[in-house]
């Protein structure tokens, strides 16, 4: 029976899903793996066969699943008032998760605009630092810098911001108001010094507003690390002095955390705590409910918003709202998320496990096929490389890297397949037993298909 | 004590959160009434006040509130699995979803792409139109024609279609992709019959397509009733005959069914049953979950997918997607809702009601103060005006009409104020004696605040 549930399944998607990232010659043809429970950071599959969570869904189940606490909140909120028209109407969720989210963003980033998800949020806050430039007098100051290897959504706006080439071929992803920089990975930093190359990052920004003219430069839209791009962190500093750039500019400094917000990186926000700086404004989604419920947003400076409210408002209207703009629904389902991630110190917990969680990956690198391993806080990746002195990201490698991850999940562990990474970002809830499990497996699974390939292990070096 | 909660939403609110319709000028000191909790068609104020929910939300409440059914549906689905990445693991609720949803659909409309709502849905079903004709080599085919009135979503691009024009002070909303066509507003005909009307809109379409070239467009954009642009309902053989154009010049017609969809109009989708046409792709949200939880999506023809899949893919990836697409706490509210409206014939009844809606505002056509009234389904407006012979939405009109907004509200009547209608589109379970509540209110309101504003009853007039 559970056979048939599984086949039923695979067919409806089959012929009735489009999926996001669809091959279209074969439309209609590939299934998914179906899952059908969870339970802490375990996922089933067909048969009953568990599966650690690497990826924590898409960087988002924070508390695991089976969380009582927020499926009651969900429930109860549900019940009693699920909807309210937010362009009319207030209701206790969205107000109370507001103020919350406002105590736990850095400075005085304590106005909160609630969206749908991650897409929703930033495509919000880059329309904010255009009615921004519009109240201001400045309308010819509207284009915004991203960075190669960004990723920050999949409207068409978002999708354009883009720096995921590999997303390109046949959207229209360049926009005469897009403009794009360097990615800030250090293994692109060939023989320079890490200090080197971060003064080439920044001269290479800085002449781009020189070139451009600050007078039409709106935003920087930058996530701290770049997620999905390949867990690339910038070199020590790099956020730091991009924002005293973006100050000396008037240029809005705009901190994707959708991915490293609320916990991931150890903290609440990644970009005071752990990169050292207090952006104009921080977009958020996924952790905000632990994935239980659609719900993102923004978070707004004060300061910023002074600029254009009270005397300085000119009769202005912020016109862009969502149906579900304060959902009370997905409030209540962050608000209980949150409160869970207090009780049990699941923020602290995530911090604490960090070091441990680096240092397990590391240790894969005496593993030949392994060229470098990256973290911080509890998202990390294994770069696998068949030769490291080959490009990254070539064929070979991405082939290889498949290779491990397919076997990994029939090992128990789901891995995000990210080109020639392994990428892995687990519940917030792992212990370090739990992360051993997931070492084990890596190793086993990397070991098996390196050596497939005829790869030998690497000679010990004494140190 | 409910009034302290309601003080501390209300200052939470002022504080923390940027309202989708924000008046900068007043950012920080306005307030919204704060809603406790529903029941059926109700909603309920501080204190306990009961009103009725007249707008449903926005648009969406369809099935009215406390639907335990939906809510143990949530509370099941978000305890046995809350999440599931739809670009590596399939589950249950989206397949079967997507499957109900296409048996729904008109015609070929049987592959769905879910989002997370209507701004979402329209926006990827625009890029959808983007990535089809880059695939099919046409890369110039690329413009996007929408109608004045028209609204279509909150998304940069989205919005950037809206044919508001109160929208458009200080977005750049204008983009050299979009061009606009008249509103098929009836009250715009002058002294034009309908046909005449009719004949002239559809000239102005074809001069359109002839000055721009067909093949620079790629989309027809429409609501099948234009909804938050003032309930403007085309004349009759509208949408059969713009279909009849694009498909003469192989232009995309996808029909925004945010609003309409899920029975709003008496009919699953308005498209085929109300309007006579089978429009390439479906935009849905709002009603396929009655707002219990954050979801939309679209509907597209296989016959439109053929073109670019299977070996006319050209090895092309459709690389769009949302962490929140294929939600399955989202899937399992949507599942439960459309259960729910077949097993009590909700559908069936709101169209039952139509007549009698229709009717009962049309009965309020004999105050002063009332220049029309309109409606399909169970959507309709009663368009206010102290001087029928001035232009419709002046400034004096859209006071007079908030100011009857404010007094239903106080005698326990939630109306969507819209510059000079009174917007009405109630949860679709009402019944005749809630409708006669809900029309007996507006009678007082209507009447109360024309007397105020100096108008005397209209004479009678014999049948």
């Amino acid at each position: 029976m559970a056979e048939n549930r599984t086949g039923d399944v695979e067919a409806a998607v089959r012929e009735h899903i489009l999926l996001p990232a669809q091959e279209m010659a074969k439309l209609g043809k590939a299934t998914q793996p179906v899952l059908t429970h969870a339970e802490g950071i375990y996922v089933f599959a067909e048969g009953g066969r568990r599966l650690i969570d690497g990826p924590a869904g898409m960087w988002c189940a924070q508390v695991g699943y089976g969380r009582k606490e927020i499926v009651d909140a969900i429930a109860h909120q549900a019940m009693v008032l699920p909807y309210a028209s937010p362009w009319y109407m207030a209701t206790s969720p969205a107000a109370k998760l507001a103020r919350k989210i406002a105590s736990l963003t850095p400075g005085d980033l304590n106005r909160i605009f609630f969206t749908t998800g991650g897409s929703t949020a930033v495509d919000s806050a880059l329309r904010f630092s255009e009615f921004f430039n519009n109240v201001l007098g400045r309308p010819q100051k509207k284009r915004i810098i991203v960075r190669y290897d960004g990723y920050h959504g999949s409207t068409a706006l978002t999708a354009a911001c883009t720096g995921r080439t590999g997303n390109w071929p046949n959207f229209d992803i360049h926009q005469d108001r897009i403009s794009f920089l360097s990615s800030p990975n250090l293994r692109h930093a060939g023989n320079r010094s890490a200090e080197q190359f971060l003064d080439d990052l920044v001269k290479e920004f800085e002449d781009q507003i020189e070139a451009l003219g600050a007078d039409t430069i709106a935003a920087f839209l930058a996530e701290p690390i770049l997620a999905s791009g390949g867990v690339i962190i910038p070199p020590k500093g790099y956020h730091a002095r991009f924002k005293a750039i973006c100050e000396r500019h008037d240029i809005l400094y705009i901190s994707d955390e959708v991915v490293t917000g609320f916990g991931r990186c150890g903290e609440w926000f990644a970009s005071e705590k752990v990169f050292g700086i207090v952006p104009d404004i921080i977009t958020f989604a996924k952790g905000v409910t632990s994935g239980y419920v659609p719900l993102g947003g923004l978070a707004i400076s004060e300061k910023v918003l002074a600029r254009i409210s009270g005397e300085n408002a000119k009769g202005s209207w912020f016109t862009n709202g969502y149906t579900y703009s304060n959902q009370p629904v997905a409030c209540a389902a962050a608000l209980a998320n949150i409160e869970l991630m207090e009780r049990d110190g699941i923020v602290d917990h995530a911090r604490e496990m960090a070091d441990y969680f680096a240092a397990a990956l590391a240790s894969l690198t005496d593993l030949p096929g392994v060229a470098e391993t990256r973290a911080v806080g509890l998202v990390g990746c294994v770069q696998c490389m068949l030769d490291p002195t080959r490009p990254d990201g070539n064929d070979d490698d991405k082939a290889f890297t498949r290779k491990i991850d397919e076997r990994c999940f029939e090992l128990g562990l789901i891995v995000r397949p990210l080109g020639d990474l392994c990428v892995i970002s687990p519940p917030l809830i792992i212990t370090r037993a739990q992360i051993d499990d997931m070492i084990a497996i890596m190793r086993q699974a990397i070991s098996e298909v390196g050596a497939a390939h005829g790869l030998q292990m690497k000679e010990q070096v004494d140190v």
